[in-house]
């Protein structure tokens, strides 16, 4: 059985949904987000973000690899996964890494699983039949009960704070919060209690496809994401990256990426799924570390920014 | 922090405990456990072990791989740890695998870490700080309630049966199980109950350290183990086996071995950690896969065995 894995989560939505109760102007102001953050109206703002960060050794290495370059500026980790301590002892050494969390409810290859953090017995709807998180964002949103998902996900901010992580952001790992109307409440209440920005683009407030929700004025939403699909061949994945920078919009865009080393570990992990698997991930190291990928961003006055500073717009 | 990790987990066990309630040869009668397995008493008798199966991608690759020489011929799983799926497929496809469960209240390695089968709220004495099975045997041994103990290990059996894995025997990682009187008297009932052999050697019996239990005229124990320690030098490994079984004394004998890559999943896990690491596993790897294993197999006409054939001295 294979994921049905989407980035963002919203691919994968069914349904059209009912639109937001507040629109994005409405919630923002006049002021667009660059300028909240001190720069002008057109600057080209980028948040460099891997994804996925506890789920391998391979995933870890990677990214911190990365990091080096300082042309990867951000990422998220998942609490429940195996090789979580590892990137926690990272962030203590690195206080000054953007490291946010990548909220999990979904374990989604088939040879490498995970569960819940919060007692078994406490969150069984989040569970599939063999006691590990469900393999797919659908089916983990459908089953779920959205008070199970609230002490799930409060119980990754609480274990991801005692290994001395100090999470710049949340997002949602498969989009899983995204499927619903039920679960982003859950999200975002969770978020603003712990005055952490979420990754929420402003261009899916008016999808029919985003769950309506209670947005307030106090949340902070980027402009944008880009996330490369399956439709991309591998031999165009620069040019999908270099086309995307060069034709870049004015404003906050973070770019969802997914770094791995192609080795025997991640291979293993995606043996039967391609689709952000082993190569993609290496393609995707690979650009993000290049100095094609640095070029294109000094050519097209593109200046990387963190999540830590779109927080601070929060907790100001 | 590092593990104190022991195979047997003898070696670790701090004093002296009371010996045993029965004598080794009151358990089994006159008869060898040779004669048992129908042959003679003077025949040399192996069972070449594999531990650890489940813990990484690496583990289970060398394993298996190592299975297809039918030079290592048994294997226990870890079925807490990340990569049981994947080991539960190949067992559900290799039904004739010789594949026990290696019933896991541990969890040694700093960057890679498991928690319990059970509802984490009801074994808190098994769990470290952090919520993961504890770093040592010792540790583990002296917190453990043993009711809670038996909650677990019954979880873990439970689990692997449900993933299709039929247990051939049963064995205790780190040897945690064998610490103290109370946690032996339950691994040896829940082995009574689901009529397994589980990892007992006839020279410990005798052994000081070795605590006391109530052992039956129905439990069945192997001659001896022979396990490499970190005492000997790389450069020694081949010459350390070769010599063990040139000088292989009659009855049943377990090489209890570790294999896996010295890869980067491998070397992640272990970085801190030489003994029984990265490096160590791969020298276990190319000795019991070589030509000369197999070479000094026949020069000494020893006879490999499973534990599958002991135990069906106790279903029979």
């Amino acid at each position: 059985m294979t994921s049905s894995r989407t980035s963002s989560g919203l691919a994968a939505a069914r349904r059209p949904r009912r639109g937001l109760l507040l629109s994005a102007s409405a919630v923002n102001g006049q002021q667009t987000l660059a300028e909240r953050l001190g720069y002008p109206r057109d600057a080209k703002l980028v948040i460099v973000h891997a994804d996925d960060l506890g789920m391998a050794h391979s995933v870890n290495a990677a990214t911190t690899k990365a990091f080096e370059t300082g042309l990867v500026n951000s990422a998220s980790i998942m609490v429940p996964c195996p090789w979580l301590t590892e990137i926690a002892a990272y962030a203590r050494a690195n206080p000054q890494a953007d490291l946010g969390l990548h909220l999990t409810l979904t374990s989604e290859w088939t040879n490498l699983r995970w569960g819940p953090m919060a007692p078994k017995d406490r969150v069984s709807s989040l569970l599939d039949k063999d006691g590990y998180l469900r393999l797919t964002e659908t089916e983990a949103a459908e089953a779920a009960d959205p008070k199970e998902v609230e002490m799930e996900i409060r119980a990754q901010i609480e274990r991801a704070r005692a290994l001395g992580i100090v999470p710049t952001h949340l997002d949602s790992h498969m989009g899983t919060l995204y499927q619903n109307k039920a679960l982003l409440e859950v999200f975002l209440r969770v978020a603003r209690e712990n005055k952490l920005p979420v990754r929420i683009a402003k261009e899916w407030l008016t999808r029919a496809d985003f769950p309506g929700s209670s947005l307030s004025q106090n949340d902070v939403f980027i402009d944008r994401m880009i996330t490369i699909t399956p439709d991309v061949a591998p031999q165009d994945w620069a040019k999908f990256y270099s086309d995307a920078l060069r034709n870049l919009q004015p404003g906050v865009t973070e770019f969802v990426i997914h770094l791995a080393y192609d080795d025997a570990e991640m291979r293993g992990a995606t043996f039967n799924h391609p689709n952000w698997g082993a190569a993609w991930r290496q393609r995707d190291f690979d650009f993000f570390t290049s100095d094609a990928f640095r070029k294109v961003l000094a050519e097209n006055n593109i200046k990387l920014i963190t999540w830590r500073e779109v927080g601070k717009l929060i907790r100001q």
